[in-house]
């Protein structure tokens, strides 16, 4: 039942050599890795304007040229990200770019921080494209919670049905985005130019006195939330066809040039048609009604938008599994994570991640928008660390032209660290949550690290002088009876060992007698060993007689209790026997050195 | 911390041996198996007036003669079952009685419908006890569930805690109870008698040509529901010290003179008094009122009542788990009903009945007086059969005065029916119910009956010819590297089997390849077999070789699946490690008659 449902939904599994068909070429992945950055373009600009209204209308002409700054600091980060991908060809993610220059601790803090970020992400856009929902439909408004974690499940059964074919569905949805917003800006600029525009735009360079740099900062690391998602990229490279690295290099810049040219567009048409911050309706909005009206086409772009903030989930998907399979590669993260599953994705990670983003819907109750400043501190940390690395390694290596690539990664890296202090002071009370947390989710990745190499230092042995030894062996039956079962179980251990005792708990004179009457008239070849037990309990006599006996013999045998066992034919009808066997099993166990053994019976009836 | 708990609560395991200090003389015995009975009369007389009461205020005098009725049939009820106790001293409810007597059928129904009874009668009495408790305190009305569960939970604890405890924390209440409402009679009949009664009783006597038989029938069997629990005695034989039939049938006669002593002196008070049924007073607390006023005697009086019909629950608590293990012991009831637990008494059966009338508390949310016909019937259906069971007995056994012992069942028979056949038409629509449920119980009786019978033919053996057989064992040990853990299983391996052979399942041929190479250096003495695995399964393949293996060996050999196993020394530390080898046994527990043992190698980091 549970296997059908399970073939219905993920779909059949794949063998491993068809890994390399769930490789993903240059415009899959421009689908699969930008919808985070691209998602952006929806929020950046009004992100901008939200923080210089405080000065006044007509500081909004500031706008402009912070943008421009903007753009500028997504060049560097492209080109910073583009020299790292031809660097680290195999995936060069922060994570391993900090790892590989800057050492342990820096490298999980990267990662660190990256994983709890996709698992906002998550948490952040499934609520925010369930916000666009239940604003279009308010009668759903109770159901926001559900709504959002539907979509999780959505996201979670796209990814475990593998890399390509969650592609192949989202590329849509990203492609109308691009293609819409690309009307918009273009027919935007054809109106304005027109000149068809009643609203002023704000004088552009008008100076003003109490603008303080302050508030221009604060405005411009804003504005760099529009660059969350640009590392996706970077991150996944083994997902790439061959040549892998080009075809990575590529979509990033192809992702840049988008981005980059969506931005600026919407900045540039926000200003020229005097676009102030309204909390009812979005900057993309305003600017839509202005140039279509409230048609068709507004609400076409309304629509992708909210499907795009939705989507934006997906790129923490693809990211999230291909991190935590590398960390635990390198034993900071449990093992499971490096599974792949029938349609070879990493099921634990994508699992895993949205179980964790759907306790912080239900935690948060929707209300997620409290995250976002967290969110971007946890992306701007692995962009600085990443840099440091990149300049690092260029001071260690000196390639051809490497002055260049410090010099690109140096201003990278303080514009980066600038934004990440700025983001930490600027929004401090919802902030700071990220110095107990980051530490923490370092130690353990410490923690489980010791833990791996301990026992690998304590399982490891000398393949030239260790060997096995041949022991002698000890067999312990507990016998309730004499029946088939216990004379199958007989049976099976006089091929094991010469060296077998029956052991039978009874309770009261009367019980024991009978049994060793019975036994003695049977005479199966094994000697039997009665004990009274007082207290009517099973374990304690037994686990003294397995003390007694390990004290004799532990030098010369292996011990082992071999449990005789039916096995009932419907599994209800285990709520008539006692799980005595099941029970000594699960306690001797974690008990002692010895080895428990159910020798089973299969009934027919 | 579990365990800590469990003997604060339930107190120190106890051994076989005290069984016999834990046994009841007549008046602990008394205190433990009359609650239900004696609570009784806190609402038999009322039952009576209110069916009369449909006819009239003139009507009321019937109840006398009525009370007499109710008052021979309890003679005849303490007669039957006193004859029934000498004729089973071990122990002779209805289920005993019908089981000898009438046959398996009979016996069945006999049981299963005091087992439901005595859930009906906890459920329905601890909502009672509540009502009287939030009658008291309306603020506490919201919680009545709450309060119900936690009677419950109490009555468990202590039934846990044994026997002899409980009867002695019970005796109390009980014994105020007799106390306090023998007080109420005599001051209450010195009154009357001395004549300083207001209200009129309706003249005696008079001939109504209106009150039909069947009211009259009517009022009656509602007042035989003052006889429920008397069946209590009959049941318990086991837990009476020695010599135990004659201090249960001495504990019966006693309980059968108060109660009767009770039931006619309210009976006759109400009529003195000319007390009506009154929706916001019981009978008893009219009585109570118009005896002492409302003074102290008179809140004594309403509170040991309420206490009462909580206490009530109790004598199930001693009934169910006596009769569920007497069942088990005949193999309709699962074996776990058999086992004593720590304080010696029958643990599963005292907690199946708690959580069973937990479920209805909760089910019917506290009301549970729709409840309270079905629980009659369930009552009567077992007198009837057990009347019946000793009427046959006679005529088979016949010893000196049978007669008169036939004449006396007989009567107790018939009059047994018709209660029940009133209760069953009067109130069809609460009965019907019974209809459906005791045919069900009756069923899933013979179905565990014939499990156990399967399951003991099929694992009978003749202890003369049939004994146990040497045969060969080829084992499988499946491996995922070269590890100490390998080295300690393969080293078990040879001391059971020289056919060993290890098998690696492996994703990819490189790291095939590297295994054989490496199991050649090491060169362990045990053959290593790889297989690849392209869908990244474990168990497809070991399926697969386990089959191969089993067709060619299975004739001359065990098959044994030897699983290598780490334990971690700390259960949290299980997080990061896969769980193959959990997986393993329980795929292959059910799957085929091979044998899978797990070999622990302890960690110690």
């Amino acid at each position: 039942m549970l296997g059908k449902m399970k073939r219905i939904l993920i779909g059949k599994p794949m063998k491993s050599a068809e890994l390399d068909a769930e490789k993903l070429g240059k415009w899959k992945a421009l689908a699969i890795l930008s919808s985070d950055a691209l998602s952006s373009v929806a929020y950046g600009t009004e992100q901008i304007l939200l923080v210089l209204v405080a000065a006044g209308f007509a500081a909004l002409w500031y706008s402009v040229p912070i943008s421009i700054a903007v753009l500028g600091l997504l060049v560097i980060l492209i080109f910073s990200y583009r020299q790292t991908i031809f660097a680290y060809p195999t995936g060069g993610g922060a994570y391993i770019v900090a790892k590989d220059n800057l050492g342990t601790a820096p490298s999980l803090i990267a990662g660190g921080s990256l994983l709890v970020d996709y698992i906002l992400t998550v948490a952040v856009s499934s609520s925010a494209g369930t916000d666009a929902i239940t604003s279009a439909f308010p009668m759903l408004h109770d159901y926001s919670i559900v709504i959002a974690l539907i979509m999780i499940v959505f996201l979670t059964i796209m990814n475990l049905r593998g890399v390509t074919e969650s592609a192949s569905v989202l590329a849509i949805p990203i492609y109308l985005f691009i293609f819409s917003i690309a009307i918009l800006i273009i027919s935007g600029g054809i109106k304005f130019l027109a000149g068809g525009m009643e609203a002023a735009a704000p004088e552009f360079g008008t100076s003003m006195s109490h603008v303080s740099l302050f508030l221009l900062l604060k405005a411009f690391s804003s504005g760099c939330s529009a660059l969350t998602g640009v590392e996706a990229v970077s991150n996944a490279i083994p997902n790439f066809k061959q040549p892998a690295e080009k075809n990575a290099a590529g979509t990033l810049m192809l992702m840049g040039c988008i981005l980059g040219a969506m931005f600026i567009g919407i900045t540039l048409l926000a200003y020229g048609y005097g676009v102030k911050p309204d909390p009812k309706a979005t900057v993309i909005s305003q600017i839509a009604e202005a140039t279509f009206g409230r048609g068709t086409m507004y609400f076409i772009i309304q629509g992708v938008t909210a499907l795009i903030l939705f989507l934006a989930a997906n790129t923490a998907y693809s990211a999230f599994p291909l991190l935590s399979f590398m960390m635990a590669k390198d034993k900071y993260m449990p093992h499971m994570f490096m599974v792949r599953g029938d349609r070879l994705g990493f099921s634990n990670g994508i699992i895993f991640l949205s179980v964790m983003s759907a306790l912080l819907v239900v935690g948060f109750k929707g209300n997620t928008e409290s995250l976002i400043p967290l969110y971007a501190v946890g992306v701007f940390v692995p962009f600085t660390l990443s840099q440091l690395g990149m300049m690092i390694r260029w001071i260690k290596v000196k390639p051809s032209g490497w002055r260049v690539k410090l010099l690109v990664n140096t201003i990278g890296m303080l514009t980066t660290l600038s934004i990440t202090l700025i983001f930490i002071f600027t929004k401090f009370t919802q902030t700071w949550v990220i110095f107990i947390f980051l530490p923490l989710v370092v130690y353990v990745f410490m923690r489980i690290h010791r833990h791996y190499c301990n026992i690998a230092d304590e399982l490891r042995i000398d393949i030239q002088l260790e060997k096995p030894v041949r022991k002698g062996n000890t067999i312990i039956i507990p016998v309730a009876g004499i029946t088939r079962v216990v004379m199958n179980t007989i049976s099976y251990a006089q091929t094991m060992s010469d060296h077998v005792v029956a052991l039978y708990i009874g309770f009261d004179d009367e019980a024991i007698r009978k049994m060793e009457q019975k036994w003695e008239e049977w005479n199966p070849g094994v000697r039997l060993v009665v004990i009274k037990s007082r207290y009517r309990s099973i374990m304690g006599p037994l686990k003294k007689f397995i003390d007694t006996v390990e004290w004799k013999t532990a030098e010369t045998d292996h011990i082992t209790i071999l449990i005789p066992q039916f096995i009932t034919k419907h599994w209800w009808q285990n709520v008539l026997h006692n799980q005595t066997s099941f029970m000594i099993r699960a306690y001797l166990i974690n008990y002692k050195d010895v080895i428990v053994t159910t020798v089973p019976y299969h009934l027919n009836r």
